[in-house]
């Protein structure tokens, strides 16, 4: 099989739930991937992913590049075999990464030329090698080589950066098809902060056509409401029977409004990046264990919660093992807060399924604060 | 149920295999427990030390009562409840670690205070207290606090404590037969590196009458035939139906050699610390997981092992974590190193009953390089 079979079950609204296959089994949308950056979501196993009821998870192509290289993973039989994870990944082309975290040598119509922060070594990534890289990788749904610009850019730039990377797809396209890989290739989908640059982005993207389509240049220090109004219209815009990923989104409120709009597919860093400086995701918003108050609370996280945390312990000893350093810590509080974002998505996919997407988002802000009226800044797209 | 029910099931020369009952579960011995310094296995949960093999797991009595305390512990339920592990828990008495962690304000008859590392809050230790610490926690098996001197120690010294440490153990008798808990009582025999105070200890510990026998002030830093002389000693003088506890050792050739010599029971830090620092126990010794050698190795840590980590990943992806300063990386180790651990204990105890323990030492000293002839140090009982 090459490419995706993305079958659209119910729609509510905008919103939709649906059902896509790949080589390594089917992810039901929305769904969200927790982010396994260094080909491990970090603090947790395969076995922890799968009991948090992920489906699906996602890999940066800069990061395993740089360390231990793409070569080595392929020499030993891909990514799958590598993480020990058997079920679906994608992977990014790298681009972003480079940008927000490399020292960049050059960038011309070629690509891009970049030093490892690893050891210093200089990487070259053009559109035809992050095809490669990606396919050395083995992942199930991989993606053009694509520029991020920060935000705010000039329009002039936009334009400009938009250009390229729709030539760098169509470069994309040609060597994917010209290799063996079963994998899907997304087209990504820039255009910054302009609404008719974006409009423009998704025909030209459609336009050479993809097995699915990334939303990307989004939560990179942007105002909310504008973040969530360039999504809507993107995603309006899109193939209705394709899928659309919202690249390095985000907060759960982010969720619920870009599902309402009809976004399918998510990443965040959020979950596992939180659960190391002890905060946690509850349907009341941020439970942060290191607080006095948790000290002798016998309470799980959440009372409703099925995760091995909340089955297993109180906040009392979550608290005790975080202010103990106790590596344990991090362990359970990822896999609470990767175990809150799957529910988060599930209890999405039944509304949606129900056509009961309103209530439910009227609850969910009834018990959830939104505390932040900023998009989350570039840095929540990777976990350096 | 008060006490322990130990069954003798086999001896091989000196060695024994057997087991006890406890409120929470059987022990087979000769029984390895991995070290829940805090009330927890550092980078693993309740799961992996189930998956481990693991029976039954120590805590330490002096971690717990200057962090999280052991009032708010008996407030929530005991340790078992805390930490989630429902299986049998052994306390040591908190003396070794006040001896080797803490800041000593007084040492006399009564007992000991010293401030706390975590908080420089004064803490005092008297055999009553320690027991009613231990009874807090909840623990299968207690400890009397002891006076545990380092290696070496005068004759004169050696005496006086061990004098003491005897005084100090009938107080812990009293005061746990005056209480309702139903945990067993073990006595520790001192006596340091003097053949005949140890077999003074044995006499008159045993003349006291305890559930069962720990040998302490060993692997403090002494030559490693003393050890293991002055183990088959006290061991050999032991009651025969009643189990013998070896605190703080050790290496795998020191639990082949001390089984053999006649003991049932072992705690140390040292599958999990040496997990941290990379070092994997395997049948041929020690692998240094981030030695370049193993960039490129898909193989297991161990060919024939069947934990976690060897089921499922290879020795350059455990190496990648490693170098990357993935925390998946300690729990994987730490999961092998225990689990290694356990396999030779079943192993040890399968070699008993069937009455072939000199032909697995010999093909364990075979494949096993033993690397030093020096007894662990005092760090190696406790992780601080």
């Amino acid at each position: 099989m090459r490419g995706i079979a993305f079958e659209l079950l119910a729609v509510d609204g905008a919103a939709r739930c649906g059902r896509f296959e790949t080589g390594h089994g089917v992810v039901e949308t929305p769904a969200f991937m927790p982010v396994g950056t260094r080909g491990s979501v970090k603090a947790l196993g395969p076995d922890d992913l799968a009991a948090s009821g992920a489906q699906i998870v996602l890999a940066n192509t800069y990061h395993l590049l740089v360390r231990p290289g793409h070569e080595l993973i392929r020499e030993l039989g891909g990514l799958h075999a590598f993480m020990g994870w058997d079920g679906p990944i994608l992977t990014d082309s790298g681009g972003f990464q480079v940008f927000s975290l490399s020292k960049i040598r050059t960038l011309d119509e070629a690509g891009v030329t970049f030093r490892s922060p690893v050891d210093g070594s200089t990487h070259t990534l053009t559109p035809e090698r992050a095809i490669d890289v990606q396919h050395a990788l083995g992942a199930d749904i991989i993606h053009p080589l694509d520029e991020c610009l920060a935000y705010p850019a000039t329009r002039e730039a936009t334009e400009r950066s938009l250009a390229l990377t729709l030539r760098w797809a169509r470069r994309s396209q040609v060597a994917h098809a010209a290799a063996p890989s079963a994998a899907a290739l997304f087209g990504i989908v820039q255009g910054g902060a302009w609404e008719d640059l974006r409009e423009r982005a998704v025909d030209e993207t459609v336009a050479l056509g993809f097995d699915g389509y990334a939303i990307g240049g989004m939560a990179v220090g942007e105002p909310k409401p504008l973040m969530y109004a360039l999504t809507a219209t993107v995603a309006a815009r899109l193939p209705a029977h394709q899928p659309r990923y919202l690249m390095g989104v985000g907060k759960p409120e982010d969720l619920v409004e870009a599902v309402s709009r009809g976004v399918d597919l998510f990443d965040c860093v959020l979950p596992t990046r939180n659960a190391r400086n002890g905060q946690c995701f509850t349907a009341d918003g941020a439970l942060v264990i290191k607080q006095a108050r948790y000290a002798s609370d016998g309470r799980p996280l959440q009372e409703d919660c099925g995760c091995y945390a909340c089955r297993q312990f109180s906040r009392a000893y979550l608290r005790h093992l975080f202010m103990s350093g106790e590596l344990l810590a991090f362990r359970l509080l990822s896999l609470h807060n990767v175990y809150f974002f799957q529910r988060l998505m599930a209890d999405l996919r039944s509304a949606i399924a129900d056509a009961r997407l309103g209530p439910f988002k009227a609850r969910f802000f009834d018990r959830y604060p939104v505390t932040s009226a900023v998009a989350l800044d570039v840095e929540s797209e990777t976990e350096a």
